[in-house]
């Protein structure tokens, strides 16, 4: 169980290097915490690993950490990473979302507007915090990259040209269809996601996730003109979009990401 | 998209059967969703399918309601279970593993507690109620069973003798482990989730989640001791109580469950 508090910091990161950080550094390390001098905590910045750093002075707006050695190396590209494209929901499922993204992994966050998307503004400070926030807590190394909010096309085409676009299918509402079965995989058009992923396995992935009410017709052909593009299917019951976001995630995770 | 409201009642469904249901559904159905005679509704019991039913008659504490057709059969029997046991932790977070489960089809929820479990009381009729409207929400036709709070070692007795116990194995902290590795996975202990559920296809189970600190090293040995008992992980990143349980339900319906 590591106990050592682990903090972001911008700045570079190498051994015997002493860090002056500022006030909220200070007051979480000195005050929240209560470590004083010779306290322990561990840094990363995304780029240089992490290290374990020392207090060396506190002051009441600013502390200083001497850098004694690092304890995990940054990894070196490694495997395929995955965006999450999302539609915002309500304030509380929204950040819950930011939060999951990270913890699971997530190497950039988007925002995206949808033809059903109820909420049209959101507070990218707010999300960088909490993401921020929580890739302290799950122990990565990196921070995910938070987007302004986009409209979906405009998501779509800045996605790298071979990206695979996986996107969760829910129920459909085309013309004709009068099923009214929940699941897209009950006529044909959405695979299983656990048996789409075997075929993505080394690619660059987005998940996109739809708001409540899913996607218009004219969305869902949009998404399926375009090249490299699968949807998906997540079981004959219909999720909340937080939970389809950590569903998602985590079967990408597990088949094509750092889970095995 | 499904847009008719659905609710979960006790009466036995029948064609051509009139409900008579109390002041909760009245004022569900009249006041907030303003619906007047010849309004429509679905109703489930976790016995009897899905029925549409138009309102008959609207009092101020009571609401008529005619079953006109089955709208979807209850299935029978079918394939394997799982169970969710859980260690509570924080309330929100803890609300949050309830509904949540009840999203991703979990038959049975049994809060359970551990040695390091911060969180002793659960209110277990909030916990049905969350389970209840989680259930409405997602197209279930059933209710989880939501058990009231045990000790680890009793839960374990009382699960199904072949049921396989999938548990999920964060940092381990046995003596002797100096290697920090926060995967159980990198010094052998558990294997990756999605490679440990190939092989129980078929096979009721039970997935059981620890508190924020793990288990400790006496019920990881009472663990690894008990018969059927598969050590999972959940890859290299320290994932929350309420995100396990999601990624954990979510691989197990992805390979044993019902999103084939």
């Amino acid at each position: 169980m590591p106990t050592i508090p682990r903090l972001y910091v911008d700045n570079p990161l190498s051994e015997g290097a002493v860090l002056a950080l500022g006030e909220e550094a200070a007051n979480y390390l000195s005050r929240v915490l209560r470590l004083g001098i010779g306290g322990e905590a561990r840094l990363f910045n995304g780029r240089d690993g992490e290290w374990l750093a020392r207090i060396e002075a506190v002051g009441s707006r600013r502390i200083d950490l001497l850098l004694a050695q690092q304890t995990r190396a940054q990894p070196q590209g490694g495997g395929p990473g995955v965006t999450l494209l999302f539609a915002p929901v309500k304030k509380d499922e929204t950040d819950l979302i930011v939060e999951k993204a990270t913890e699971l992994g997530a190497g950039a966050i988007w925002p995206v507007l949808t033809e059903r998307t109820q909420t049209r503004t959101v507070r990218l400070d707010r999300f960088r915090k909490i993401a921020l926030e929580a890739a302290e807590q799950t122990e990565r190394l990196d921070l995910p990259e938070v987007a302004e909010v986009q409209a979906l096309p405009r998501a779509l085409e800045a996605l790298g040209p071979g990206t695979a676009l996986i996107y969760c299918d829910e129920a459909g509402d085309e013309a004709g269809d009068k099923s009214g079965a929940a699941w897209g995989g009950a006529s044909g058009r959405a695979g299983p996601m656990l048996e789409v992923l075997q075929g993505l396995k080394g690619r660059d992935a987005a998940i996109l996730v739809g708001p409540e009410g899913g996607f218009t017709p004219f969305e869902r052909a949009g998404l399926r003109g375009r090249k490299d593009t699968f949807p998906v299917s997540l079981g004959p019951r219909i999720l909340r979009a937080e939970t389809a976001v950590v569903a998602a995630l985590s079967l990408w995770q597990a088949v094509c990401g750092d889970w095995g």
